[in-house]
């Protein structure tokens, strides 16, 4: 298990040191998710928590909410949520039958950052690396998506940053809802992104759109001894602040 | 009427001075399909012309074909084809039901700048311009896309270019074909992509990308006198340079 910092400190997370570990992604996740403060939010597939605690830290008063189908990493987020001083309500559950308790709630914002790989991809020789890479039960990234929006009220917030080439899966998944915008997410200017972030709101009809890519870092290539990310990255991953688009 | 250059000059283009007007969109399409020497080409829509002589300008010894719904512009782009020097057939007809003959040939390469605007919205006051927005005959840019990659043999390349809004509809057209990407264009940098080119290939099963977007013009706002285009588009406008992504 090791300890790590999100958001420039603000955040601190345990995470086993082998198996998924939480990055950029679920930072960029929550700096897009347009929450007011007192929402009642939603991250589906929370796995240790830190797109939630990302937007706990960014948005006063929210009543935060994850649902994980993995009991270790369900049990880590609460810890978590204890560590950064959270009233967060961790469900055990599967986003594809949810307790339902949680059924009968309806969120003004679900954010998600599904497991990226495919369901029967080859094994990881890591086993909870191998469970995350398999946590959508064999589900497409359409049903993933249509899961998650099921979650909100009507009017609600969905955000969710996936692989890029998933990107037709998700509109797919988005057919009830509208207001729909793609951040692509080039990890460099010049180079195709590899990581989308899609917003949308249910019931609305506004049209599709497709916002300016944020590029994560500068320069042509990987410097070692450094981040090098840009600007606009940085102010997001290390100063918390929102990502509008 | 007026005669109008493309590709600086490459390229003269007849066209009526109301209703629509080939600009930038046709010539960015033809950059963006990849023909090679000798492939047959359709242009499913091809108005005046535009695209298809676009294209054949810039690759030699294509087969060349059109279909167009409206037959002013069919005899137009007969007119056009004649004035450039290239051997085109064009078809009149519909490409929701397409003459037999023509639906025997597979395409190597198909690309379509569909009419932009919803079948139902309000008439213009020009009959020309009203026909063609009204030209997709209460079809959706699903049904027009996949009614274009039917034209294509197996392993043939699509190409379009439309509204950004447009692209979920696009994409779930191409439910056939994959090795999808997209080029989002962008009037300006730091403005959402107005405009989209969607490429890809019959029965191919590649990954779907997002390219870095293609700046058309340079500048924060319109400068008067000038159309300040950026070195990347003034390559692929006016210098028949391909449009690769």
């Amino acid at each position: 298990m090791t300890e790590d910092a999100l958001l420039g400190g603000l955040v601190r997370l345990l995470q086993p040191r082998a198996g998924y570990r939480a990055a950029t992604d679920p930072v960029l996740l929550a700096a897009a998710s347009a929450a007011k403060p007192g929402a009642r939010v939603l991250d589906a597939g929370c796995g240790a928590g830190a797109a939630m605690l990302c937007l706990a830290a960014r948005v006063p008063g929210l009543e935060t909410h994850g649902l994980e189908l993995q009991p270790p990493y369900a049990g880590l987020a609460r810890r978590n949520a204890d560590l950064n001083g959270v009233a967060a309500a961790i469900w055990d559950g599967d986003l594809f039958g949810p307790p339902a308790e949680l059924r009968r709630i309806g969120f003004d914002i679900v954010m998600t950052n599904p497991p990226y790989f495919d369901a029967f991809g080859a094994p990881s020789p890591d086993p909870g690396r191998d469970a995350a890479r398999r946590a959508t039960g064999g589900r497409s990234a359409a049903e993933w998506t249509a899961a998650a929006v099921a979650r909100l009220r009507s009017g609600g917030r969905f955000a969710t940053i996936h692989l890029a080439a998933k990107l037709p899966e998700i509109l797919a998944g988005l057919a009830g809802a509208g207001d729909i915008a793609v951040l692509p997410l080039q990890s460099r200017a010049g180079r195709d992104a590899k990581r989308v972030i899609v917003t949308a709101r249910k019931g609305a009809r506004g049209p599709f759109r497709i916002a300016p890519p944020l590029i994560i870092h500068d320069g042509e290539t990987h410097r070692r001894d450094a981040d090098d990310f840009s600007t606009a990255a940085d102010a997001v991953l290390r100063r918390g602040a929102p990502l509008r688009f």
